[in-house]
């Protein structure tokens, strides 16, 4: 068996794992994200994949003998399951691979947001000792909107530290959530939010100029799902009318992010790195390489 | 009963709950911290002061009919307490008030430093999209060394997140410290952790050079205690050998700092602003208010 490992990096462990279950390994040899050509021609002659964002359509499945898919992460928004299934080629992620990261992440940023960390460390690096008084998270409204995996992680440390949470999510049924949680409609949780953070796993808007109108002015945007769901433009001007007090995004509708959010220094801005973690992505890459094993052996 | 506050801001409702209390309340005329020389001044006619950290040694306790010291604050060190009880004057301060507002900056603060969101944000600012993979805080050994009102916050929070809890702190019992948490020896702590966190309330040297080559290599330390609780110059030296990975300081030996650490980008340095909530510091303001009326009932 021969599989592509098509992510601009992967971890000795988990390709020695493969080698020692008699797989050839043949590493993106690009050293950086394939182009959709590249992974074409690539994946001509290979029986398994460990996949990244690449687009894999029916067109590209119908030309490869791939009996294997297993993406390293936990979108599957680049696979045409449909026609995978057709073409019986198995298809795994690793959906509990970047949870704990960016749940990480997105608590390190709310409570640094709040206390205006950024702003303040760079003026002691420029040796101004200026003191600024933020907000305390604790007795905090934060509506989570999107109560997966990430969501729920999310509210747990959040509860821990002292927050009101309340949910907005469709899919969820009221037997699924603790006590402490309350499900929200969307509309009465954008009203009484002092923090929105999104943690849902769709690609339409969510957050747009009208939904900024109903918030409370001062309120806390935290973006680390996907860019498309809040309104970059709206949110601008959202910041310049004093309605949004701070933002924290990770991802962006076009990335790499190039826009004016840049300009304001209540909002941090990361590329895109929910789920870096070295330990994190370890065992996203391990998680990744016993599902490929497992699809091969079924 | 005349009462002078010598905090540069105080907020109104607590002004008020004095008033309406029949007290005549002086503010602070410079709405900015008073010198020890106005201080004096301003505490020859009061009968109690709602108080900050300028020093009240015998001397100036002598020369006023002060009844009642209420510190607006968790600190005593700038009142000699001996002299306060030989002349009869009640001293209050208000323990908790900081104790959530340091935790959350602390939780803050370590989550941002091991994912490197300063220095990613920075460049996100400059338009450089620029990924960097940090460290998972779930499953690292974090030495608390303190355990008071602040560590023990900081503790539940880190647990919630997924941490293994040390802590050294030679005034607690082992019956003190629940099942999640270890007792440990200092020694054994600077050695196993992969970040140490202060929170003890004493003013002496705790971590020298000696302490800093006894840590695994890439720690990151966090010091919202006192500054001279760290060798700052031996700081330096080991982030330069690559010993400490990171650091966040909100106390320094000499405040407002102007030392060298300001040229690391590893290094979170804020000024000293770990109680500094609005709704924390609101929270301090009414409990000085309230020990301050309770001290002139007894």
């Amino acid at each position: 068996m021969k599989v592509l490992i098509t992510t601009s990096s992967f971890g000795d462990e988990g390709i020695q794992t493969l080698q020692k279950s008699g797989i050839e390994v043949v590493n993106n040899p690009y050293g950086r994200k394939i182009t959709q050509t590249e992974a074409v021609s690539l994946l001509k002659d290979v029986d398994g994949v460990i996949a990244g964002l690449e687009y894999y359509d029916y067109t590209l499945l119908s030309e490869t003998k791939l009996k294997v898919i297993s993406r390293c992460g936990s979108g599957l928004s680049n696979i045409d399951l449909h026609a995978a299934r057709e073409l019986e080629i198995s298809v795994y992620n690793t959906p509990n691979g970047p949870t704990q990261s960016v749940a990480e992440l997105t608590v390190g940023c709310l409570l640094a947001l709040i206390r205006d960390v950024p702003r303040i460390n760079n003026l002691m690096h420029a040796n101004k000792w200026e003191k600024f008084t933020g907000h305390l998270l604790k007795d905090m409204k934060v509506l989570l909107i999107g109560y997966g995996r990430i969501g729920k992680r999310v509210a747990s440390i959040l509860d821990a530290i002292g927050a009101k949470i309340f949910i907005y999510d469709p899919f969820i049924s009221d037997n699924d959530i603790p006590d402490n949680i309350k499900k929200i409609e969307l509309i009465d949780g954008l009203r009484m939010a002092d923090v929105i953070s999104l943690h849902s796993s769709g690609e339409d808007l969510i957050i747009g100029q009208k939904e900024f109108n109903l918030m409370k002015r001062g309120i806390y945007i935290l973006n680390v799902a996907r860019g498309g769901l809040i309104d970059e433009d709206a949110l601008e001007k959202s910041l310049n009318s004093g309605q949004v007090a701070g933002a924290w995004l990770d991802t962006f509708e076009k990335e790499p992010y190039t826009g004016n959010l840049s300009k304001y220094n209540q909002v941090i801005l990361t590329p895109h790195i929910g789920s870096y973690t070295i330990e994190g992505r370890n065992k996203m890459e391990l998680d990744s390489v016993e599902n490929l094993i497992n699809g091969f052996r079924l």
